[in-house]
């Protein structure tokens, strides 16, 4: 029996223009377009195995090894149908095609596959970060679905029309479905066709761009950021004006400055934007609050960092941004990133030893250091631990198809990985 | 020698719908209208005594017995130079007329009270709260200047009139000129003379109206409110919405919601309007925050009080409201106060005992107990200390004249208390 089966891994991105608010819940339209940074798959990704067989009972989805409930009508079960109806429509336009990847399908055409439609899945998904680490899982793992889905099926789509699907199973996972640098069109149809992702850049384009992420401790759950943007859309007066008069142009000047590789202008907007974003949270009723009092500092040290060059006659070194979470992510040209894990390190003591992809300390490891006119008492030393973790990574590609090795179902179906 | 002295104390106001940006930073004419409630001077008050004496060298004022030196152009300078040119029109409209209060003034007038407008004054002020106790001291220090002032000249200005001044010390001084709710009115004129503070209802209309005052510790130094709202005027997108559209329906709406005494309207527009002012702070470039984690805290604990209370069918019983601090100040109906401060008491353990001036609670003081309902799994309790003290006041009167014995000018015209 020939095995129909697809490995792919996704990117995390991290939002430069914020996504929050939806006018249509269950397509998951946008109240505004938005902007992000594809991060590097060589340090975070989702990896997704599917697998269709005329043997298998039912949908089934294991998420790090552990069974995830497809519910009926749920965000899981829409890709899922989604993409079994465009595998249904190649069907019916090419019945003398083949119709899953040639690489792991074997040469002699078995009658059955022009139904693969109709088998069921199984799908084994696991992420390479913790999932505590808030860091926009769903995004990755959304595209990684899609994407693997899309390979089995052997779909001609392109990333943008994939992008509808993961769309409705996390917003912000459409925009996964592109390396580099990637822009949400909010669209403005109801049936949602014309709210896809599109690239603005490739990473190949501006690669110096790397991204330092500051795992912050938090005891407080926050609000979903589900819940929370749907608050937001019904109860704060200044998200209209957001939406209407801001986001619009600081979309069209952020993609300028990306085109042009202008990251005082990058920065700028992205920091502005992140705030703007943690402002109508706040405006809503009751408020949200997703930063703490470690992100409060981590953003006085890189405002500080970057006065010091500014006010010197230098640039901005570094964009801070905050998703829905305490977590900061530090967007910088790479050749800043040592000043500024020695600038973390300075507030932040670290209890694990620094994961140093590219090699910029040797064996002993980042000191605490500020460097030259930064004024350090704009914030006080944390304990250590405030700051749990940092991540060097940088800006990466799109979904990868994997081989047959990195697959995620055994012989049977079930996941390798268990939980 | 006549003495030509009058002492006054004036009241602490505490803002609902927030004054946060200048369209005039000399004339301190501010973006939009405000109001506030003023707080007992029983609890919270600023003294002052004001002295017009030939003899005096120089302009001199000691704020709690220490030299505040009266810069030329500053705003004290303003606020002294405007009342003695009030006296001096007085004096030249009225001939005849007696030039200073009565009380203080033997029977036999003297010539040279003619020209008391052109004697140098000493003025000694003092607050009974510590100004580190961020209760916005200014308010209720311009207020009383002003009025101590008014007094010595026997001003018939009225408060309002008297608030067009002491809105050139500090803004929100001029709301101070009166007791209970209180409007300052943006007015429209360049020179400023539509921008005054007018009674929306005296506190004896609605007495029941209570005030906690939480005192947040904080270790970082905030952005000067002075500094803070020109930025945020000159960077926030959102600030605008706010000011042409957002702020003039809720002035309309609380001052109705007083008129009637509707304490669940007037909790909402006050909890909302505290969390805008915080958003158009976080909208600025670069951010400002003066709310941190004890703050956010308690916001939690009030919200979720008020919705246990709304879910069981009763009605919105406290309103948090935050100025350009940490601190909180909850307004509430008396008779939810005792179960409010023992609610902070169960999340802030106190090392100060509570001074309880309306004796709610016995000799063992309050107990950490939250009420019926409440999901005591909405915020970790903290240390002692994060909350270093509470004040129990209520909605008070406007500026009181004191006698001679409260003084704070002895014989030679110098301070009583010393730093």
């Amino acid at each position: 029996m020939p095995v129909y089966q697809a490995t792919v891994s996704a990117p995390v991105n991290i939002a430069c223009i914020k996504y929050w608010g939806k006018r249509d819940t269950k397509l998951i339209l946008p109240t505004n377009s938005s902007l992000s940074v594809t991060l590097d798959q060589d340090h975070l990704r989702s990896t997704t195995t599917s697998r269709a067989d005329a043997s298998f009972k039912q949908d089934q989805l294991w998420l790090n090894g552990k069974v995830d409930e497809i519910k009926e009508g749920g965000r899981l079960a829409t890709c899922i149908s989604e993409m079994k109806r465009l595998r249904r429509e190649f069907e019916e336009k090419n019945p003398n095609e083949p119709k899953v990847s040639r690489v792991l399908v074997p040469a002699i055409m078995h009658a059955h596959l022009l139904q693969i439609s109709s088998f069921h899945v199984h799908i084994s998904s696991v992420n390479n970060f913790p999932t505590a680490a808030g860091l926009a899982s769903s995004a990755a793992g959304f595209a990684a679905l899609v994407s693997s889905l899309a390979a089995l099926y052997n779909l001609p789509a392109t990333p943008s029309e994939l992008s509808l699907i993961s769309r409705q199973g996390s917003g912000s996972a459409c925009r996964s479905l592109f390396g580099g640098f990637v822009a949400w069109q909010m669209g403005e149809k109801a049936d949602g066709s014309d709210s896809y992702a599109v690239e603005v850049a490739p990473r190949e384009h501006w690669p110096d761009i790397h991204a330092l992420i500051c795992v912050v401790s938090d005891t407080k759950k926050g609000t979903s950021s589900t819940s929370g943007m749907q608050r937001t859309v019904e109860t704060s007066p200044l998200l209209q004006h957001r939406i209407k008069h801001v986001v619009p142009e600081r979309m069209k000047a952020i993609s300028k400055a990306i085109l042009e590789k202008d990251f005082d202008t990058f920065a700028r907007i992205t920091m502005q934007d992140s705030n703007q974003f943690h402002a109508v949270a706040l405006d809503t009723d009751p408020p949200i609050f997703y930063m703490n009092d470690v992100s409060r500092s981590i953003i006085a040290l890189i405002t500080e960092y970057n006065r010091a060059s500014v006010e010197s006659g230098g640039k901005i070194k570094a964009a801070y941004t905050y998703d829905a979470g305490p977590n900061a992510v530090i967007y910088a040209p790479k050749e800043n990133i040592k000043e500024i894990v020695e600038l973390i390190y300075s507030y932040f003591p670290q209890t694990e030893p620094f994961k140093d992809p590219f090699g910029l300390f040797g064996a002993a490891g980042p000191k605490g250091k500020v460097v030259d006119g930064f004024n350090a008492a704009v914030a006080k030393p944390f304990e250590a631990g405030a700051v749990k973790g940092l991540i060097h990574t940088r800006v990466g590609d799109g979904p990868r198809k994997l081989g047959a090795e990195e697959a995620l179902l055994n012989a049977e179906g079930l996941p390798t990985v268990l939980a």
